[in-house]
């Protein structure tokens, strides 16, 4: 069993020293929560959206509550989720309302759709019972600030979590609110199966960086694929984010497989990040150099 | 130089019958364009845009007018596009009124974001100049009378090209109105990079189908995957249907390598496509006998 996390890639910034020592707390709570339920038996797509729920409510992160903000000053959030076995998944872009968008990926999860976009996708989630807010809960005095600085290079950061649970079976969950400043619409890779997030019954991933680069590398897929013909996990993951260094972008991955290998590289001077394993002490890290 | 087209893949039926005759015209004129503009030097990119505009405009194809309906009886279309040398890529979901969705797409391609939904990326569209309609535009008499006995088995189908121009340079084009009778909100495979369209400097690809089972199986990037690593374009192609089919999914695809290999797989009964190389005919097929 265990249970890997990310809160995002980016340069050692104001943003994020003015956040560390709650971000490390909020690492510490998502995997506290998630080793919990690993240990009473939940599934791995349970505990990955139960951690990012944690992550998404913290709102020194860009996702849920504290997102970073469209260039009109409003919210727009996205996350999607994936189950390894079975690679049932669900995916959410452009909520305007729903608190914790991983909770809303996971309902459509459960329909026969993958994507929902738009209003749509929050009257669903409201509908399975996943608690909506108006757009003003999810903006943060903070954001307001970052976006009238136009700190964009500061806010490429998503949340996520990968999980190995007590059967070895694999989930992937990413949320996100997107880059300070985007034009309303427009979204990255964290909603997207094969982008952002990826899980099969040999390796689960959640990426975190410049979405656009991650869409056009194909970074989730492209590591399953490699790791399906023999690669190993660390050497699929360097091709991967290599790729992504190529089209110019940076950023970062976490990605786990049932045997318990684990691979978190970023090409940023930072990522904050956690991992539990069983038998093991929770432990954060926050920049490259620790 | 070389350019092959589909139009959704599906059971022979009688929407398909209904429409055979002016669906293969439709083809060898989508065909016929892209000949004259690979002809006179134009880039593999502008090709597949410009095949796919063909194919949208024409109704008895389910992309553009013709489009399949959602639930609440309005059109919401989506398109994507990609060009291979630099992985270059623009996607749009959720349109309303774009005239052709692979215009909006190209739009895209040609900002910084890969991926624009809803409204915002109409008005993109329309601030390049692509003509826009109202949303009864893409509606046709016969796509309401097909949500009205729910024939959503028969509407499966998108349009898309793939591209080998005078320099050996690939691209990609997928477009489509999604399943008759969706819920408003739902988006398939064929906006998404490296689900339902990919290009790179190997190999380019555009796929139809069952979406959910697309987006699941990763097929346009794992295609690729397999083809860097060094597999023959008909076993990557395989491995991929291969992959939907697991996933109870049905459907095609068409792909292409600058050596001139071409693979047209699907798992239904039809597939109408059309394929022209240098100094052949073009030619158009339907169902898997002819």
């Amino acid at each position: 069993m265990l249970i890997a996390i990310h809160a995002g890639a980016g340069p050692v910034s104001s943003d994020l020293e003015r956040h560390e020592r709650e971000s490390r707390e909020a690492l510490l709570r998502a995997l506290s929560t998630a080793r919990d339920l690993l240990e009473h038996g939940a599934a791995a797509v349970a505990v990955v959206a139960a951690a990012v729920e944690i992550l998404e409510d913290f709102e020194g992160f860009n996702a849920g509550r504290g997102a970073a903000l469209c260039s009109d000053g409003t919210a727009l959030l996205s996350a999607s989720i994936m189950r390894g076995f079975d690679r049932a998944a669900g995916a959410v872009a452009g909520l305007r309302t729903t608190k914790n968008p991983v909770a809303a990926a996971e309902a459509v999860l459960a329909t026969d759709q993958v994507l929902l976009i738009g209003e749509p996708a929050d009257v669903l989630a409201a509908e399975n019972g996943v608690e909506q807010r108006p757009n003003d809960y999810f903006i943060t005095e903070y954001a307001i600030s970052r976006l009238r600085e136009e700190l964009t290079a500061e806010s490429r950061g998503t949340v996520g979590a990968v999980c190995v649970d007590v059967n070895g079976e694999l989930a992937a969950a990413t949320s996100t609110g997107g880059i300070t400043g985007q034009p309303p619409g427009r979204i990255g890779d964290s909603p997207l199966i094969g982008a952002g997030t990826w899980a099969d019954a040999r390796v689960a991933v959640s990426c975190t960086g410049d979405g656009e680069a991650f869409i056009r590398a194909g970074v989730a897929r492209y590591i399953a694929a490699l790791v399906e013909d023999g690669a190993e996990l660390e050497q699929a993951c360097a091709r991967a984010i290599g790729c992504v260094s190529e089209l110019g972008g940076t950023g970062g991955l976490i990605a786990c497989q049932p045997e318990r290998a684990v691979c978190m590289p970023f090409t940023t001077e930072a990522m904050p990040r956690g991992l539990w394993r069983a038998g093991a002490d929770p432990r954060v890290w926050v920049t490259d150099s620790e």
